[in-house]
């Protein structure tokens, strides 16, 4: 039997008006394709931040401490539940069976870490069994049930992870993410007008897109659907006929046949750049520096080592979010006695500028193409780091642009 | 081990200020007393009206039949979520550890009548358990959860009920209602200035006064209140000292040393008066009458029938809420064919004034200073109804403040 899971983020259902325009697009396709489906809803944009102000006034701020989460989520998991309830209505005034599913009802089952939880398993018997018997279901996307038997919720961008959860669950044939973008593009088309929408893209490479900061799809909602293997499509809610515009499908590697030696550029300017100037030459002081950072909350990017000019001595090179430099720049001062270096240097004028893609594996030359096109515009590469798809620059970020435009159009990238 | 239950109504808790004078209310009463506590709240008043409008939208309008009540259950409920969660968190700012729990975790279970749904049960083992440890429940109310899994609301006046129910699980030693009225008065007191607070007022009278549509509580919670015996104290959230206004307790009427013989006065402007001439004196006629109004969801209240002038035929007076007046009227004609009656007269400028006290059990003349009274200012009684402790009539609603005064003053209950 066919089965399809459809997701709505929060503009798509801002108001009942667009919550009609969904209920519209969900009755269309249940007609025309068949099968079961599921339809996975936020919260109406504007919705969550409200109760997470009502919150943040009831609790004395926003810096009240994990021990509070619970009921942050109690509060907040009301605004797809809200959503949920009204599309099965307008869902029934259109003539279909539908019926709303709480993350409790599911059962979608999480850890303890409220606010940001991670989805352990799904208990959703009843709710296949309703899939298949032909009634919508209508999922409250972005919580589930703790082992406590409490709300939790999933954290950013938690409906579109609940969305594959749900396709994993009924071993969907496809999971469609409705958003306000029409795909997955080659790169942000704001930078470069002539990106070009990706038809197909590997898990992969999504993972990395992702990871770098396009923020079409978050990271774990990629994983879980290649854990699971769903194909995951991007599409747009607000083309008139969606049928001319169907998205960008996240797929296994395999299922593309053309593949790209480069299938996209991505970059990020939460980026900053620590050098630690003469560090000793001693094991276990790079261990010593990364825990202090671990423990404060800092995750570092990447790190390049070298050789100092002096003798016994190093120098070490990494990078942090730029949120979290000023923390990260304490975190080091605190631990200056230990690690005994002799100087810090922070810039915070630094961007990533990233080329991703499967066909760096089977093809060389790929780092030099990237290397020789930015020398060519002037552009200043400070750190380099790559993975088996992926390399990043670490460049002055005044020069993003630049090099994002020059690496679109120099792995052939550009739309004629 | 002391337990109380505490309720707050929607205009207690209408915005996140008022929250916080709740969570003061609730915090001096733990720090005073000690003992287990859980507090049940409703929606932040205007919420569940502006939720209803949602679902209305969604359904497109109010008349859509009770397939649609449990997703309007799933919008609604989400209102005492909100609460739940904002006064758990605003608990929790003052130093007290607290927790909400929503109907589906208590669980308060109840039948599938979606949107006036009846406690059934409640399994509140880890709730209890929870309250004697000493952490503060705050109780989602007008919820509870269906054999089938479902949210379902327990209808008008539900978080009383509720709250009730939490204290019967708790066996508490007292139920508090706060509310914007201070207590429980002899009669309404925008009509007899001098109507007086009562002290403690038995369930029995309460039931008759709620009924009679005296709106402070509403008669499930009673009902339940006196099947479990649990002591209901009404009193006020808006109070500055709330200790010297303790408010109307309701508890069994042997609690209650110094008996009136009436204890309150109430009346109902929702009233319309049929009468149906000429009515075949045949077996069966009033049931066929009643069984046709009960189908059509018309309550009868008063009923009175007495012999016509005409040999063989009977006239019949009765009484139904104005609100289903046009209904009654209606379902009456439809059965004019087979009840064969020669008219219909319906009389809606009518009121319903009724006086109520266990008292009259051993009392005699309750009715015969009734009648004198009423007669003594020139009114003219035109149906009369009797419980063990209520007598009611019908008035013209002219009269209707000169009634309820003039008994204030013939059962002694003015304030001097």
């Amino acid at each position: 039997m066919k089965r399809t899971v459809l997701k709505f983020g929060g503009t798509s259902v801002a108001n009942i008006e667009r919550i009609e325009r969904v209920a519209d697009i969900v009755a269309k396709r249940v007609e025309d394709e068949g099968g079961g489906f599921a339809v996975v809803v936020s919260a109406m944009s504007g919705e969550t931040n409200k109760l997470v102000g009502y919150a943040d006034e009831a609790a004395g701020g926003k810096l009240v401490g994990d021990q509070y989460d619970d009921e942050y989520d109690v509060v907040v998991a009301s605004g797809e539940q809200v959503t949920s309830g009204l599309l099965a209505l307008a869902l029934r005034k259109r003539g279909h069976r539908a019926r709303s599913w709480l993350g409790w009802q599911l059962a979608m089952r999480t850890d303890t870490a409220h606010g940001k939880a991670r989805i352990l398993g799904f208990d959703g018997d009843d709710f296949c069994n309703s899939v298949d018997g032909g009634e919508i279901a209508v999922i409250a996307g972005f919580q589930g049930v703790s082992p406590e038997g409490r709300i939790s919720t999933l954290g950013r961008g938690g409906s579109d992870t609940s969305a594959v959860a749900a396709a994993a669950a009924l071993q969907a044939d496809v999971c469609d993410i409705y958003t306000d973008v029409d795909g997955v593009y080659t790169t942000d088309p704001r930078i470069v007008p002539k990106a070009r929408r990706m038809e197909k893209i590997s898990y992969e490479e999504m993972l990395e897109l992702a990871s770098l900061g396009a923020k079409v799809l978050q990271t774990r909602c990629v994983e879980l659907g290649m854990n699971h293997n769903v194909p995951i499509r991007v599409r747009s809610s607000f083309v008139e006929d969606g049928d001319a515009f169907p998205g960008t499908l996240v797929c296994n590697e395999e299922e593309i046949v053309e593949k790209q030696v480069v299938s996209g550029i991505a970059y990020s300017r939460d980026e900053a750049k620590f050098t630690l100037l003469g560090l000793p030459d001693n094991p276990g002081v790079a261990g010593d520096l990364f825990q202090a950072l671990s423990e404060a909350g800092v995750n570092v990017d990447m790190i390049v080592q070298a050789d100092s000019k002096t003798l016994g001595k190093k120098n070490m090179v990494f990078t942090t979010a730029d949120r979290d430099a000023e923390l990260a720049r304490q975190t080091i001062e605190k631990v200056r006695d230990k690690l005994e270096y002799d100087g810090l240097e922070l810039n915070r004028n630094v961007a990533k500028v990233s080329v991703v893609g499967v066909g760096m594996r089977s093809h060389t030359g790929v780092a030099t193409l990237m290397f020789k096109a930015l020398s060519a515009k002037g552009i200043n590469i400070a750190v380099i780091s790559t993975s088996e798809i992926k390399i990043s620059v670490l460049i002055e970020d005044a020069y993003t642009e630049l090099a994002v435009r020059t690496l679109h159009t120099a792995y052939g990238l550009d739309t004629e």
